[in-house]
């Protein structure tokens, strides 16, 4: 057994709390040393579950500073409200600990550039936490795209189209209600990373491609109001709540490669949920709202295939031993993988897959998108955070996603789960 | 019996000869006066359709100013390439001809303000072809919008998603080959009115709203020379031809009454046919790709429906009639159904349904994105060619789609078929 990874849980709240679980049912090589949140209840709730999971030594702290500078602490993953992910990032990040944070949207260029600085002069990882690049179908597609299946790529689509209506509520969660002051005063893309992380993987961002501009247009807003107008009545006081948020965001990326990509958020008008993802190149495509693909030669013509149908020939390998080895441990999916692949950068002492230029390009599109928006669909420039050294940078690990690490460690290695 | 409509065909091609022939499949008001074709080969095959078919008076006239000046013909149909569609139609109507004219680009501003001076000084009508408003779904769901089904209509998406790469062979027809050349010219969304024409029907474009901006973006050019390398090798002369245009093109349109439109043009790439169609409202949305439904109330929560479970309450009333009639009449859906709209303009004198405005605002797409991508994704103004009107045109008939003409006069009127 490896040296165990001693973790800070920064953030208790409904995200945290689930996180936390995971990480307390993970192998023995993870210990929760301490917990964190500002509000008494949900530090209790956090305590609580460490002690019934068997983690009699967890610390609780009601300050962040108090947890960051423990000696007993390597790593911390925050599951904060989203404008105070890359302040808490950069203070743990100083004081020497690897820093993972929930996804969510960057606020301004000038917190990213400072990340990146601090990163600079502390030479200390970190990680957006995004677990859709985790996903079952998304690794299968990558996989498929190292095998050349869709040919050369030029055009991806992703977004987050999730009804979330209920944020407007007056009675909703703390939580919840620190979000939902963003659909009151912003228009932009608020949750850009769930359909662009995978994206960004297919298409080599930050290893020998990046994203150069883009350009955001915002449909009115009308559906928070709506929804409350129905539910509590036209001359409610609830009723003339104003969001500035428009319900239906799109965005249009182009990258250096010459591939675009189209983004879409959706959050504020009844649907099912979908990330609205389409992968296209060369050789065919995949469309989720379907779940198919069409891929020339091998697809009957002019007809689309079950994307099912793939998972025999082209399921990513850590996601065939994940489910062998799930179906006793009952694990969570692309949260517990993604926490993993940070966990084991950490051991490891190594840069995390989805690394600080990453996580800054993918959340920049909140504000950038925003200030296209309020420009009239300007395009803007998508800063660079590697400052030039995406073109160098390689794409180590073609076929498995720079999870190498975590599929021998976990699933060939010494991990027992 | 109403008078008989004499009708000139100008452009007897394969689309020419189609129409042709629903033309002369038609009930007995409508006469073919001339047919025109500056190829001997084809006027030939025209007139012998003429001849075939019972029409014994066609005449055939090789020079389109020929069969314009003819004092037999009350209306052209043009289906000539793309480049000579609104010049000719500015000659019909410049001898006081009704024109109608099949989809395509446009290729400048100036050719589109030529049009509404024509049209301004002689009062004479003209009608883009766009078939796909006459589609079964996107009627019914025009019907379902004006019942107010899917709420207020906040976003829409259309697009041209057809593998059309064997327009590169330089063995394909003359009018594939005619086409081709924009291909190896232009950059822009180059057929953009059969995802946006029952768009601009669903939002009320120029009745009350009207399309202000657009930006669009476009990715490398790769399958049309893909394409040719894969077949005849990668140093044949064929994988040699330059292609500018490039695979994918998205543009996002903005409305006056704040509605977004997307549109995709996808036609260089292999893929199953598709209009990549999109309607959402605050109470639900409607997915070509998935043909499915979601309506708050109505649709279990969070599960798509099939959007066929829609006809039987509301399949349009047109197309009730039609499918009635056509079982044993046999004409050809939309096609059939947007020459009879534009017929019975011309009958009764009236301006057609998809008028100059909407001809124009959905054509002139194509420069426009074609300028965009040229300056980086920049937003352009989309012309205003109805100086205002559109604030105070009405949508006269809601709920059918200003056919009530045709759908009284052909179905429960005097016509036989």
């Amino acid at each position: 057994m490896s040296k165990r990874i001693k973790t800070g849980m920064i953030g208790l709240g409904g995200r945290g709390i689930s996180l936390l679980n995971l990480l307390l049912d993970m192998p023995g090589d993870v210990e929760i040393s301490a917990v964190c949140d500002i509000l008494p209840d949900r530090l209790t709730t956090g305590l609580d579950l460490c002690r019934k999971k068997g983690s009699a030594d967890t610390v609780a702290c009601s300050d962040t500073n108090d947890l960051l500078s423990r000696s007993d602490v390597d790593a911390v993953i925050i599951a904060t409200s989203w404008n105070s992910h890359l302040s808490i990032a950069a203070a743990a990040m100083e004081n020497g600990k690897y820093a993972a944070f929930e996804v969510g949207p960057a606020q301004s260029e000038a917190e990213c550039n400072n990340l990146v600085s601090v990163y600079n002069r502390t030479g200390i990882p970190c990680m957006m936490l995004e677990n859709c690049c985790y996903g079952r179908v998304e690794m299968t597609l990558l996989n498929m795209i190292k095998k050349g299946v869709f040919g050369e790529i030029v055009h991806c689509r992703g977004g987050y189209e999730h009804d979330l209506r209920a944020l407007a509520e007056k009675t909703s969660p703390e939580s919840h209600k620190e979000r939902s002051v963003h659909y009151m005063k912003r228009n932009c893309d608020l949750y850009p990373t769930h359909g662009l992380g995978p994206v960004m993987k297919y298409l080599g961002i930050n290893r020998g491609n990046r994203m150069l501009t883009l350009v955001s247009m915002s449909s009115k807003s009308r559906g928070m109001q709506d929804y409350l107008k129905n539910k509590y009545g036209k001359d409610s006081p609830e009723a003339l709540i104003d969001f500035t948020q428009g319900d239906i965001v799109t965005t249009m990326i182009k990258c250096a490669g010459g591939e675009t990509i189209m983004l879409t958020h959706d959050t504020s008008l009844p649907r099912p949920y979908s990330r609205g993802s389409r992968l296209q190149g060369t050789r065919g495509l995949w469309l989720e709202s379907s779940a198919s693909i069409y891929i020339e030669g091998r697809s009957a013509a002019h007809k689309w295939e079950p994307f099912d149908a793939c998972y025999d020939e082209y399921e990513h390998p850590l996601w065939k031993e994940y489910r062998a080895q799930s179906v006793r441990a009952g694990h969570g999916g692309m949260d517990y993988l993604v926490l993993r692949a940070f966990l084991e950068s950490v051991r490891n002492g190594t840069e995390p897959p989805f690394d600080i230029y990453d996580s800054l390009s993918a959340m920049s599109v909140s504000y950038l998108s925003e200030q296209s928006i309020a420009m009239g669909s300007m395009p803007v420039p998508i800063p660079d955070f590697t400052a030039g050294k995406w073109i160098r940078r390689k794409d180590t690990t073609p076929s498995i996603f720079s999870l190498n690490k975590v599929c021998d460690e976990l699933f060939m290695g010494d991990a027992t789960f």
